[in-house]
């Protein structure tokens, strides 16, 4: 049975999937879409591309975050993506909506470059072009493209097999509590740090691909959305130790004077919460000491938080997990409650 | 002085150069934003890369022009760039806005790739990869990647020396004459088709850079305002004869059996429309021959309208010609009459 728009099994990818029925894509074994970012070839040599949009009123709201942060995290999302390959970025184009014409939407516009600008100096990336349109709002569609791993194989979801680790970098669910609990940008707090400017985790996915993981996806729209989607590419199920998933350390948000944060609030955050763009691999037991060997001094560190069986789906310690994550398709709204 | 928005100086182009201060852009000749499509290097390899988007509200209402065509034209759009340096596209990304979660808003999108996805086997394009993103309308942002010239070098709008010719493809205006009198996409009337589907000169766009051409960019903005920016960049001046500016034909309108269009509003479409996506290129008289027996055999005609001078600005018969072609910034809308 074909699902509709009203049927719980038509989420985005169903979407996505019906789109790309409609257009001409790549051919030949690692082109086609579905990964983090595409592998293009042109002139004979591969690199990465990948494309990604941030829309005030849909991903931002002027309100609680700064233009200059909302230029930041429209170039990181995608450098993330790049990062989910474990590649490096080169360049990248832009295409910048704003108000023109009005002064606080030419003023916001100039802000937001300045926020891309500083993510871009950051990461050894250059703003190659681009094109600027006049809408009723601030929105960056970039295209970031960059270089295959110089060390090992390119991390595409599809490669986990059964026996496989699970792990993630870093701590989950604190760009999700910022969101939750409302901090603004600039507000000197970890979380807000962590919704309002994620830090793409470029060397840890260099790491990865050098130490011969065997796939990997960024967690943008939750740990357990973004891990089903890597398990649907590579056909395996995930078991998950959901008390090993590093969450948002509560004394964390005490510490700012604000409301107590029940710990049921920063599992669901930890699981079910996007942005804060952690890497989400997997990689054979034996490989781990080369991965330690190789992993960058400074960053996130990474936890083993399950592990790949033959089958499908994702098992927690009380039964079946359901992805609870962002779906722009499914669900409309990120909801953690 | 520096310009602010209220003055006239202050156009879209000021408003980018301003932008492009705050990031870091790439080094080496060749290298800067400003041209139709940026060259781009990647592990050793130069290519040619582009991004254009294109906003229901803004470049296109969804009562005159069906989804599937501002599909097809988010793509053209910007093959249109890649025809302007002589290259030859071969793979887009897209990030794709659409009312997810409603029934024709998921439609349209559909459509919208059907038109997409038709552009792109027309000109032998593959989508490698993109993103969907919830928003409250269709948009389509596309970056499209493509090969240098395999013969001559790519073309520049900063190439034009004092003596060449200036000549254009194809007829100017058309598009503008069905935007002005509002012909909606589907009819079968010549000028919808050059607004809703145009055809980037791909083949033309070559063979000016094999014959050897000197500079070129795709008249999106108006002839006068395109060929200003052509004029800046290579810093000459153009005497532009008017009259061989070629035209709608009259006779095509009054056949459709619509009203009677003044010459004069002919001549400002031809002048001052964009939308054609022809191209206007600059070339020494004496590689005329060459390029003669390079041209496509079918596709677009050139002629030539005009001569670079040592200068600034662009001449009439009658004096100085102000550009009034599109500016985002300047104007805000289109205007014919």
């Amino acid at each position: 049975m074909v699902s509709t728009i009203d049927s719980p099994e038509y989420t985005e990818d169903t979407f996505i999937s019906r789109l790309l029925t409609k257009v001409p894509t790549p051919a030949g074994e690692g082109f086609a879409p579905g990964d983090d970012a595409a592998i293009i070839e042109l002139e004979g040599v591969r690199f990465l591309g990948c494309a990604d949009g941030l829309i005030e009123g849909v991903h931002f709201d002027l309100g609680t975050c700064s233009p200059a942060d909302a230029g930041w995290k429209s170039l990181a999302v995608n450098l993330s993506d790049i990062a989910a390959m474990g590649g490096t970025p080169t360049s990248a184009l832009v295409v910048l909506e704003a108000r023109l014409g009005e002064a606080d939407g030419e003023s916001a516009a100039q802000a937001a470059y300045e926020g891309l600008g500083e993510c871009a100096r950051s990461f050894g990336v250059v703003i190659s072009g681009g094109d600027v349109v006049s809408a009723d709002r601030l929105a960056l569609s970039v295209t970031v493209l960059g270089e295959l791993p110089a060390v090992g194989e390119a991390l595409l979801r599809s490669g986990a097999r059964p026996g496989d680790l699970v792990c993630v970098t870093g701590r989950l669910g604190e760009a999700a509590m910022a969101l939750a609990t409302a901090i603004p940008s600039g507000t000197d707090h970890p979380w807000a740090e962590r919704l309002h400017r994620p830090v793409p985790r470029l060397e840890e996915g260099r790491a990865i691909a050098a130490a011969g993981g065997s796939a990997a996806i960024d967690i943008s729209d939750g740990l357990l959305l973004d891990l089903s989607r890597l398990c649907c590419a590579s056909g395996v199920g995930a078991r998950l130790d959901t008390a090993a998933v590093p969450r948002p350390a509560a004394a964390e948000w005490q510490g700012s004077g604000a409301q107590r944060v029940a710990p049921e609030q920063l599992e669901k955050a930890a699981l079910g919460g996007g942005d804060d763009y952690e890497l989400c691999f997997t990689i054979r037991e034996p490989l781990l000491t080369r991965l330690d060997e190789l992993w960058p001094e400074y960053g996130a560190d990474y936890c083993v938080i399950g592990e790949i069986f033959e089958g499908s789906g994702i098992e927690g310690p009380d039964g079946r997990l359901d992805p609870a994550g962002w779906d722009h398709v499914a669900s409309g709204r990120r909801s953690l409650e």
